[in-house]
């Protein structure tokens, strides 16, 4: 089956320290929550998230929830040709069953998330729906073991959504950025077998996303 | 330049009868405004839409917000190569501007959305970014007057992504439903010059939105 990992995704409980941030309690008084039990957001905590390690590519819980959405979504999934892993900008790596259907609504969304990061393990008659553990990207390709690494970036070589899907096999594993700005870091992109950029104009993760898995749902289906 | 409508569109204000309602006013409390200035979501106001006209179309300004980006975030927009209206289920038209950046955040287009309806326009730099004016469906055709115009839905004949996208011209007017459940009302359907559905798998419309969008961009583009 193809992977889909979304890597380095801007995708966190708030951190410790900006646990205390003026921002961070108003905030979570605000949804009746402890401030070590919200996902760290850039829209609410922007004064809080200044000046911290990996600014640029943290606090955008929205981005990752549209690019799943994308994926979630679409007969490729419905019929079980993909695999979905949210793996994390902290190292997490989170495990989407084949039969979730994750909210559209945001703060469904956000509620679900923050009770994964707490419990664990989200489980619905039986099977889990989604499950988080602690694996940086190295471990999760161990588990994943693909034959091929396609890594998604502007800084790829200039290529298109149908050439990419050419390339995809169903154990191959498509690597897309979940954070907002920025570029993959070194110990990601070394891992890519090939780096490729799918348009001219520089696409946002969702975009790609629904570009590329629709070209490769011709291939799969057709 | 081509036409996107979003019909029927499942984005309101509050409407008066249910203002009362104790979820609506509750929920009003927590974002600290009345309950007449916040968009009508059956994810937090599901006790007060019971029964109400319309009810599986209503209430669901989530997923006009996905299927917006799904148009707003691609270069055929960039390019200005398509023009967006949101035609309410209440007989409201937002014209979308050429150069606007839709929040992703969810609560930051709320909010928006809600100030535009207050306001009627929200404007940046001396343009209108969005505009909202009481209209039909059949007013705001005469306004844009295509030359074909294009419906899809699951009741359409048989067809796909890619030939919709041939079908479209720069004078043509594509339509799709801006509603989580059901079909487009008789006095939308009548309008059609043709009703195609793209897939045998019933797709959400943001899922739509992307995929012709995209084939119809290639045939621009290439």
């Amino acid at each position: 089956m193809l992977s889909l990992v979304l890597a380095e995704s801007s995708l966190e409980l708030v951190p410790k320290e900006l646990q205390q941030h003026n921002s961070v309690i108003s905030h979570s008084r605000k949804l009746g929550k402890n401030p070590s039990e919200i996902l760290l957001d850039n829209s609410w905590h922007f004064g809080a998230m200044k000046g911290i390690k990996d600014e640029i590519k943290r606090g955008r819980p929205d981005l990752v929830h549209i690019s799943l959405l994308e994926a979630c979504t679409i007969p490729l999934y419905y019929e079980k040709k993909i695999t979905i892993y949210v793996h994390t900008i902290s190292d997490k790596v989170i495990f989407i069953g084949g039969d979730v259907h994750l909210p559209k609504s945001y703060h469904r969304f956000a509620g679900l998330i923050e009770k994964l990061f707490l419990e664990k393990v989200i489980e619905a008659d039986g099977s889990n729906l989604l499950e988080i553990k602690d694996m940086t990207f190295d471990q999760l390709l161990e588990d994943i073991s693909p034959k091929r690494i396609i890594g998604l970036s502007t800084q790829g070589i200039k290529s298109s959504c149908e050439n990419v899907a050419k390339k995809l096999t169903s154990d191959s594993c498509l690597v897309i950025g979940g954070f907002p700005k920025g570029n993959f870091s070194d110990k990601i992109k070394k891992r890519f077998d090939y780096l490729e950029s799918v348009d001219n104009t520089p696409l946002e993760s969702h975009v790609v996303i629904s570009r590329v898995l629709y070209e490769y749902e011709k291939t799969v289906f057709m």
